[in-house]
């Protein structure tokens, strides 16, 4: 998340309760977990293992557990506890409100567009103009979403990313600060749920339509023109690229791409990037014309083994 | 969608603007796509390929983008794009109106019927008695449900169809103007979407029972004393026949039937029609006894390889 | 279930007009269904076939349709249709009372809980303290949530469980009467649905967190500190230990136990009891180790193929 107006290290070390190290001045943008920082981010590291990722990394002040020489350009806050530390600034930062009416004061709404009753709308958030919002639909705080949108019922849009830390005795949540950004023209199905991002934004490109059941998991990016039919499942940190086609049921493996106009055939698995323009099919998704002449060849197991004994 | 009165031949052209060929009192009584069309129905082809299908269709009128002589007791009307000319009609006939409250006035709801709060009824629905809406359920516009019905919290009944055209720059949405009929006895799980038929309806007949999470596309037909576990997924436009089971995350592709009495076994994948009486497994899904002997087969590989090698 | 204060046994009996053999003052505290039952309990029992299993299990009244001396320190309830006597029962203890308004007056919230808009809350529902309960979620009558509880948009707690009896013309449904009980420190995603118990409780236990679209059958038991990801369906009555994780989309059949510590990969079908601190996947689940062995061999299959023609 980016910050309203920018903060100097020295008060965000202090609503910490930390030493840092470099120019009080300093300036921190915004907050962001190690794998998506840019320039002026604030991002935390807490194991030895990880300390030159973190420290060669973009952003530019790093909550860390150890006491060292800030690298050039960069600034170090010391504390014993980064992930709490950080939590500390995401909670501060991105404070949750609770809501005394269905539709939020600060939300804004454009011209023509139909909120349907049961509809609830958070803190922050924006729509633009022609949309239609159907009954019992929410959105949490600070989404964004553009004009001649369709949302159906009951769909969530907005709540947080399952991004957990097991420990011996309990499970630590990673709080989420991003949001959802949907575009314009973007038709989105019932009971869908988008997540926000951990800390950067969930993302779902102009003219893509969603079916019934789907779930776009955090800081996933969906290109322009996709379709996607019912219960398909995009784990999260994802990127789907434009006029891709993924039939029901299909799930997607994080961290991977989706290159532009794949088609993935229904109850498909993908755990890998796919190339652009080619079919796939399977569990693992392979293409769809290997996975054909793999179940041929089993068809054939019988007499294989006729053969053999 | 059948109108509430009968339109001549020229209030339809005049509608959208275009000429027409045939007797200017000529009487259509619906709209139809090509797939479902009875005598009195409008359809509309833009496409060469299929003017051949559309002009022996039952359809007694058709937007056509071609100028040529109307068959024998058919009358045809003139567009350059017929299926924008046929979405403006759907619009016109079947236009949307914003709600203000939860339950429409013009619903009908039957007496002993139990309606929680936070439910959404839309314009038109008719409810019969009897029945239990658990919270939050929505019921789009023009929905029938019969008696003794009961739907759990969060289900959407009547959604639109998930029905888009490709185009290179944008989806096109063919919008849908059909219902959802629920018949008496039937009880639908929470978080199940129920989607309308495109042109015609989605059916449910009577004493079928739905677990939670569960999608039925549009244009579906199910018949009566269905079980269908949770997850299971029905893309549209299939007909299930009375007394078949659908075990947990079964997905059933569109364009088929499955016969009286057949059952699927859970995680199954069925791309085809199945026969009476018979138990099925499998992606693709096939005689369960079938699939069981290729599982064994399977497990001799290793055993087939070492001969081999 | 339990009863508010345990009845006579005369008193039961003339509920459902039905002579009994027993002891009218012959104690009577709850109803469960023959595969839960304890002391106290009542059960039924309407086929020959399970006779013995009823008269010989804990539970210390039995309702069955057929004459015979009733065995020490049972209680016997005559019927002719001993499911119909239940049911009755069932439905006379368990009322369903059309609920008023969005939160019951008979609801107990605890301090520092947020209820957001739109959330409905039954009859008898307690709520801890500091729990945040999002926008549009139901939670039916009698459910217990702990302290320090999470849960998402839209989810469902406590709809009635999926079990029917398939008979020649209908579907006769065995109404439930158990309860939800959710932790302290359980966290539940968006569009969620934790089925109540037919006659005992679902329980979610301490520190564990779900994702989004999941469903979690009657009678379930999920342990400490488990993660489920998207989609994660228990089909019910099934027993999950501390600390396992299942990923996105797997399957758990009912009547099983999952131990401490397992894993279950992505799109799984878990079919048997699974062991502790192992990981597995496929359909059916088998140790990862051994699945990815046997797709291993199945790549192989088409040089075995070459070698043998």
């Amino acid at each position: 998340m980016k910050f309203e107006s920018p903060e100097f290290l020295k008060n965000i070390a202090s609503l910490i309760k930390s030493d840092f190290q470099g120019n009080p001045e300093h300036i921190v943008t915004g907050l962001n977990e190690i794998h998506m920082v840019e320039p002026g981010d604030l991002t935390f590291v807490d194991h030895e293992k990880y300390y030159e990722k973190a420290l060669n990394s973009k952003a530019t002040t790093i909550i860390i557990n150890k006491k060292m020489d800030s690298p050039e350009g960069k600034a170090l806050i010391y504390s014993e506890d980064p992930f709490a530390a950080y939590m500390t600034l995401v909670k501060k930062f991105r404070p949750f409100k609770k809501a005394d009416k269905m539709i939020s004061k600060t939300a804004t709404i454009g011209k023509e567009t139909i909120i349907q009753p049961g509809v609830f709308i958070g803190e922050n958030v924006v729509i633009g103009k022609n949309c239609l919002i159907h009954a019992n639909v929410s959105i949490y705080d600070h989404c964004k979403i553009g004009d001649d949108v369709i949302i159906h019922s009951g769909t969530v849009i907005g709540a947080d990313g399952f991004y957990f830390q097991k420990r011996k005795d309990k499970t630590l949540k990673f709080e989420s600060c991003g949001r959802v950004i949907i575009k314009n023209h973007v038709e989105i199905g019932a009971l869908c749920t988008i997540d926000k991002g951990v800390s950067g934004d969930t993302v779902i490109d102009e003219y893509t339509k969603l079916d019934n059941h789907i779930q776009i998991g955090h800081d996933t990016y969906i290109g322009k023109r996709c379709l996607f039919a019912s219960a398909v499942l995009i784990a999260g940190v994802t990127r789907i690229e434009d006029d891709v086609i993924l039939w029901g049921q299909v799930v997607v493996n994080k961290d991977i791409v989706i290159h532009k106009g794949a088609v993935v055939l229904a109850v498909s698995a993908v755990d890998k990037s796919l190339e652009a323009n080619q079919t796939y099919f399977g569990t693992p998704a392979v293409l769809a014309s290997k996975k054909w002449r793999e179940m041929a060849m089993l068809r054939k197991l019988p007499e294989m083994y006729n053969k053999l004994v």
